[in-house]
């Protein structure tokens, strides 16, 4: 870790690593962010178990593919997001766009357009109507087969069906890695689910056997390291897989809250030590701002060093 | 609405009503405070159905004994919050107390002394463990009676258990609205229930369950009002609600969050009209800043106004 | 102080100073703000000479008010503030009136119609105007008697020509308390003088000799306390009359800025006590949130405490 | 501009002007970010008068040596900071450094080895200490020649003295573009400057010099370009700057405040137009976020673009 500001200077043609590397020595955030680029990297390093929590708002932007190709590198263990997160990724995957507007966009306008915004982007209505119909079909495909699933079981079942290697779904069932959703009812697929009941009384997910998963996919034993982007219900039961596992060695936080109203998203890498959801002597770091920009600053200076040593492969 | 700035004064013995009122002309996030105290006040005049959404950190508060006895004033008809808030308002129910401490406070020593920190506050160990002999006993003598529940069902069970007023499961129970946790697994008593089901493999908590009655709360037909403190599941599910039901006519957002990370947890009631979950025409407003400053001012503002007109009783 | 979380309760009625008590047992920023409140009566109580700064977007608001009025009741020694602050208490001095509209305005429909926004406030071009026409005559004459001053000199010159007892620059010219404005010349004001200067070369403002005011207005033996309203140059200037005059012993931050980024705006009072400005073993309190809200609360419920004891006196 | 969300995907050894040029399609402050790259681009191509405004804690951090590139290279016209900007700028010149801690630090502690902190950084007390001994030769020296300085010939003077490439002051004064601090007084410098007086009572810093040349260093017809960093004086004076010249072409705004108390510093570029201080048909955008991240991002993209098209030169 540096110890003293250096003077940052532009010269042409400067690397992503070399811009990050030089955050340790500028201040404030960039020493946050230069951190938890260095907490990245060991955590691979020390062959941790992974676990990255997102809430939907994350999958809605271009960082869906990234964390996609994290899961496809072996980068990542166990998912934990939202229901929206699951809805807009099957959308992407199935070929929907989502559209760019503005903050302070009319959003009487966009309503008569069916044009739903998420800060500067938005969703179309004719989006959610495919997903819709695309959900039908795969609810009754997999009512068929099995009728009783944990919510990761059912991820898989759709993971299998998408055919788009950028899809999180699609790599979480390629590479077995369980992916949970908590308030999985929380959303549009709620809807599909609550409409395939209604022909299907026997039709269950259940929420408690994820847990079970929860438990016994990591082991007190286990490195275990913690990427929780934003915060929310898949902030907090990261936290709480961690916590019921010993905590985690390895913790990075990156919110846009902060701490004064006691909200867990807000809340500091150190709060969850009192807990015992991150180590004592965990190497942790809370990154205040924007994922957008934050997040690919963190994973490309960290994979450019880890593919360097040859810890992970690039080919395409 | 008043519609230029008027200086504002102290006098001996000002009350909240009266403090409040004059917000209405101050400035800033005062000015949306009164407006917000305003759309409450109405709410309840036009017999809307209201929506309470709020997070555990509210719970963890002293702001739980406000939202029980907003619930027995029958100024609630369907509440949506966190497993946090459910296991932390039984804690409360059973006698345990929540410390007060200070935002620095230093968290390994915490950790050390069973102390698990909530922003300024926290809770003990110990607490939780008591909750979990409590939880125990009650989900045996639940699955007893019944093995297929639907979470508020769950809830209202414990409501009845529970011998505390100031409860919000028991309140909910004793009024018979519908209390929904749609991440209920995410928590300690996520982890009550998995234990349970390792003695009961056909103990079953549908949470498909919970989103027909959800829909059939309301109607299309209702005038309906929203208030949603903080973020996070429980505020995404209370506008799936409305959305369904065909957007609400009244809205009220608190949060410490902003907008320009696209998160749900700090969006408008304007972006909310984009999608339909709120009206068009609806009477909203988003106030920035810390729940527990400023939900009371606007409750007690608004039920001084209607206990002066007859709406409401107070009898204690 | 409070050492558990107690339940909240409406009741009819309920007076200023009881719901801000309360807050002593609620959570979070409720509690912060309890102990600024407790921190103001202490100031007081102990003779502290009491420094209050904030930036001119609370002179815009219905704050500019109780600022005058604090001052009447000798409840402030010392003024610091911005250019912005003088330029709009004078308007309002002279009977312009400052407007509400929303944060969400259409700014090129206010441009052209002259309403120039502050947040969810505006101020016409009109009144600059007449502004800018009452301080062409004033400065003419302070100009006739004195052509050397230092700025508190020029606003007490001001404050004596106003005929308006809501006026912060009145209080202070009556009371004889020094108000600094250490950028007056960021402003509207700042094109007045200079307008001023071109008629008159050796017309002077020296900002210096305010500083030698600054350190005179204190000693290190003052009991000391500070009141910053927000950030900006007029608490980085309070901080360091206090740094200069030994730290303060009592100080209160209202700021909805965050530590976070290195600013002094969202500093905590902790890391002014690293640099000697308030004292290691001061009575000292950040509260998050928008001081159109807090500030009422903490004073009303201080200065009712301070009016029961005899403290200070209500003639109205 | 991209019209919809794009994955992202690692690739090894991206530079930051592809990850940048990515940001435009990703989602949130991203794309904000990408849209002020462009901004900045524009301006140095349309040939735009450049304002750039910061506060001092930026100077605390290493982006002072961007600063003063930026001068170097042509690329900013006028410069608005603060006092402590000044103080740190030299400090750093004469061979102080300053040193990297953490936001928890110990403050007690931090202030009894004289390490004053700000955010995650610290200077030491000596550092203001040999800074003092500078200043005291160099405001006799300056005082020799000349004893009535608007503020800019002051900072002039003093970077002529300064023997580093990387000051701010150095290449301000070799470039011979204006430096305003509105608010020089207010700082460790207003301390020296008032030492100084008391040896000679005629010496004079004339703030309202400053005015003038303010005025005069644009006109109307000039487009104009302005980036403002952080807010406070140095914002609010670099804007009045661009309203008495007709409003700015083009404007960046970076802040990590929220509009919502109605502060400058949190303030919108769309509030600005409201004012005139940016054109209605202005280029403008704000960024949400720490400028020490986002920044250089900003800036490297932008150069790497204006040196591929040999606008500007590196030769180092």
């Amino acid at each position: 870790m540096a110890d003293y500001v250096k003077d940052i200077f532009w010269k042409p043609n400067i690397k992503v690593k070399e811009i990050v590397d030089g955050f340790e020595s500028l201040g404030f955030q960039s020493i946050n962010l230069s951190k938890a680029s260095d907490i990245l990297y060991k955590m691979k390093k020390e062959n941790a178990k992974i676990i990255l929590s997102f809430p939907s708002n994350l999958t809605t932007t271009g960082l869906r593919g990234l964390f996609a190709q994290l899961i496809n590198l072996d980068m990542v263990d166990m998912i934990i997001t939202t229901a929206g997160s699951v809805e807009e990724d099957i959308m992407k995957a199935i070929g929907e766009k989502f559209y760019i507007t503005r903050f302070e966009a009319d959003d009487i306008e966009l309503y008569e357009k069916g044009h739903n915004r998420v800060g500067n982007l938005y969703i179309t209505t004719d989006s959610y109507m495919k997903l819709e119909g695309f959900m039908h079909v795969l609810l009754e495909d997999i009512y068929k087969e099995k009728n009783y699933l944990a919510t990761y079981e059912l991820l898989w079942e759709i993971g299998k069906k998408l055919n788009d290697e950028s899809s999180i779904l699609r790599q979480a069932y390629l590479k077995k890695i369980p992916i949970f959703c908590p308030a999985i009812a929380d959303g549009a697929i709620g809807f599909h689910l609550f409409m395939a009941k209604q022909d299907h009384k026997d039709f269950v997910i259940d929420v408690i056997e994820d847990f079970g998963k929860m438990i016994h996919s990591l082991t007190h034993d286990d490195k275990k390291g913690l990427i929780a982007l934003g915060g929310g219900v898949s902030k907090h039961y990261a936290l709480l897989a961690t916590l019921i596992n010993g905590g985690t060695d390895y913790a990075i936080y990156i919110t846009t809250s902060s701490e004064y109203s006691g909200s867990l998203t807000g809340a500091t890498t150190n709060e969850a030590k009192s807990w015992g959801k991150i180590s004592s002597d965990a190497d942790s770091i809370t990154v205040r701002g924007d994922a957008t920009i934050l997040f690919p600053l963190i994973v490309f200076n960290a994979l450019d060093r880890l593919y360097e040593e040859g810890v992970i492969k690039y080919d395409k």
